[in-house]
C-alpha cells in the first residue's frame, strides 16, 4: 500500500472522481436524485425556455433532467475528468445541442451567457457542509445568476437529537481498550473526536430534533457557514444518551407542490446516512429533561477541507450534568 | 467536493493512512489477525530468542505479538503517520524495550541491526496483489532476512472459478443501459472492466477452483509477480456463467501445525472478499464443461499502483464459445 508517486493532490483528486464509482452511488440514491428529477420534470412551467447552469455536474444527470424539462440551454461544469463521459452520454442522448458541458473550476471558467435565469446543483456533503460544494455555487450565484432568478435547491436545514447507542458505541469507541489483550485506549481519544457517518435506526432516537440552521441558497454567505447555533432538545422516554445525531432536510421550494426529501432517521435511506457525535460520558435522562446548548462549526484553519466542529451543552433535569464541551473533527 | 488544495499525494497518502479507519477494518478483521496471533503465540519456539522485522507494522499489533512471543527484539518499520499512535500503544503496554518502531521507507530507513531472523508482514491487497506491500517485504528480505531466516507468513496461492452472478451483473452492468430513461451505456464499457472486489456467496460457485499462482515468500522475485499463467476449471452443474472469480488462500508453513487462512467464497470472511471479472457474454454451461486460458496480471506501465489483468479463454463443451478476450484494470 506504500507508494511513492509524484502525483499531486489534484490529479488524485482528478483520477479518483473519475472513477463512475461515487457516481454510481449517488445516482443510486433514488431519495436525491428523483428528488431533483421531481423538482424539474413536474415544474416544467419553470424550466420552459429558461437558461440554466448545473455546478458540479458529475455525470450529467441534472443537466438533462433540465433539457427534458424545456430548458432552452443547459451549461454542466464540473472539474473533474467524469466530464469526459458525461459529454459522451451527452451526445448518446442527442442532447448535445441543449446541454454544454465545461472541464473546469467554476472560479476560472468563462460560460458563453453573461446570465442564467435557473441554477441546479448537488453539492451537498456528509453533515451538509463536510466536503461540499456549497462554496463553489455561492461563486455561480454571485458571478452568474440572473436578478430574480432561481436556484434548485433554495433550502437546507440542518437537526440535531439525543440518542441511545451503547452497542455500537461498545463497538466503535470501548472496542480499543482490550485490542487482541493490548491497551489501543490511545486511538480511543481519537476515536471519539471523529464523527461516524452511518445509518441510524429511528427508535434509537429519545428526544425531539431541533433545527439548528437554516440555509437560504439564494441569500446565504460564505461567512454565515461558520456559524455558533443553540439547540434545546426534549427527551421523551427515559433512556442513556450515548451520542448526539445530526441530519439536513432539503427543500425545492419554488415547485408548485412541495419537493423535499429528508436525510434523517426516520427518513427512507440516502447515501449521505446520518452523522454520529459521541459524547465522552453516557447521560441518564427522564422524560422531559432537556439538553441545550450550542453546536459550532468552522472550516479547520489549516486544511478549510476538514471541518471542525464543537458542541457545548448541559442537561437540565432530575441529574443534571455540569458544562460538557465535546470537540469534533470531520476530516 | 471541488478542492484546489496543493497538497501533494504523498501527503494525502501520510493523512489518509493515518486515520484509524483501515487499520481498525484490519484489526477486527479476526481471521487475519488471529492467524497471525496463532503463527507466533503457538509457535514461541521459532520466536524466542529471535530479532523480528515487522513490513508494514500499522498500529503494531504484528510486532506486539512478535514480543510477547519471546523475541530479543522486534523493529517495526511504517511511512504512514499512524506510526506515531503506534508508538504510544507499545508505551501503554510497556514494550517500548522489545519494540522499536521506525518511520520511513523500507528502502530508505537504517536498521540498528545488520541481519533479522524472522520477517513478519501483512502486506496483502485485494486480489493479493493490488496495492500490495510484496515489493516492500522483498526489498526488506534481501536486505536484511539473515541466510536460513523465516518469513511470516511465508506462501500466498491464487485461485480462479466461474461463478452464477445473473442479479448482480444486472445491477452492476446493466444499470446503465437505463438510468432514469438514459442510455448511460458508455459508462457500462468502463464498469464491466472494472473488478469488483465484494462478498460472493458460494453457491455461486459453479466450476471447481483452480490454484493458478502459488508465491513462496522467500523466493520469489518482483519480476515473478508479473506473469501470464494458465487455468482450467470444470463445471460442476448445468448454470450460466456470468463472472470468474478469484481469491487467496495464505499459509504460515513454520508453524508446528499448519496456520492458514482463505479469503475464498466458501471461507469465514475477510476484509479482503473476493474480486470478480464480469466477463462481457453470459456463458451457458453443463456440468462437465471446461473453460480454459491464461490469466495475465501486470502493473499498469504508466501508473504502477494499477493492475492490468487480461482473462483469454474458450468454453469446450456442448456449446463451445470461441476464443475469449477480457481486459481488466484495477485503479
Amino acid at each position: 500500500m506504500a507508494n511513492d508517486s509524484d502525483m499531486t493532490a489534484k490529479d488524485y483528486y482528478f483520477d479518483s472522481y473519475a472513477h463512475f464509482g461515487i457516481h454510481e452511488e449517488m445516482l443510486k440514491d433514488e431519495v436525491r436524485t428523483m428528488s431533483y428529477r421531481d423538482s424539474m420534470y413536474k415544474n416544467k412551467h419553470l424550466f420552459e425556455g429558461k437558461v440554466v447552469l448545473d455546478v458540479g455536474c458529475g455525470t450529467g444527470i441534472l443537466s438533462m433532467f433540465a433539457a427534458k424539462s424545456g430548458a432552452k440551454h443547459v451549461y454542466g461544469i464540473d472539474m473533474s475528468n467524469i466530464i469526459v463521459q458525461a459529454k459522451q452520454i451527452v451526445r448518446d442522448n442527442g442532447l448535445e445541442d441543449k446541454v454544454t458541458l465545461i472541464q473546469g473550476k467554476m472560479e476560472e471558467v468563462q460560460l458563453p451567457v453573461d446570465k442564467v435565469d435557473i441554477i441546479i446543483s448537488e453539492w451537498m456533503g456528509y453533515f451538509l457542509l463536510y466536503e461540499s460544494m456549497l462554496d463553489t455555487v455561492l461563486v455561480a450565484r454571485d458571478k452568474y445568476l440572473k436578478e430574480g432568478g432561481m436556484i434548485f435547491p433554495d433550502k437546507a436545514t440542518m437537526y440535531i437529537a439525543g440518542i441511545e447507542d451503547a452497542e455500537y458505541k461498545d463497538e466503535k469507541i470501548n472496542y480499543w481498550d482490550n485490542v487482541y489483550g493490548f491497551d489501543y485506549s490511545s486511538i480511543k481519544q481519537i476515536a471519539i473526536k471523529e464523527p461516524l457517518v452511518d445509518t441510524v435506526n429511528g427508535d434509537t432516537v429519545i428526544t425531539d430534533a431541533c433545527a439548528f440552521k437554516d440555509i437560504d441558497i439564494l441569500t446565504v454567505k460564505k461567512e454565515d457557514l461558520t456559524f455558533t447555533a443553540p439547540f434545546k432538545v426534549t427527551a421523551g422516554r427515559n433512556d442513556y444518551v450515548h451520542a448526539f445525531l445530526c441530519w439536513f432536510d432539503i427543500a425545492f421550494t419554488h415547485c408548485h407542490t412541495p419537493v423535499t426529501f429528508s436525510t434523517g432517521p426516520h427518513a427512507r435511506y440516502t447515501h449521505w446516512k446520518q452523522t454520529v457525535f459521541y459524547t465522552p460520558s453516557t447521560l441518564m435522562v427522564k422524560a422531559g429533561d432537556t439538553m441545550e446548548g450550542t453546536i459550532k462549526c468552522a472550516p479547520n484553519q489549516r486544511n478549510p477541507r476538514d471541518l471542525d466542529i464543537e458542541i457545548d451543552f448541559q442537561l437540565h433535569g432530575d441529574q443534571p450534568s455540569g458544562p460538557n464541551h465535546c470537540e469534533y473533527k470531520m476530516s
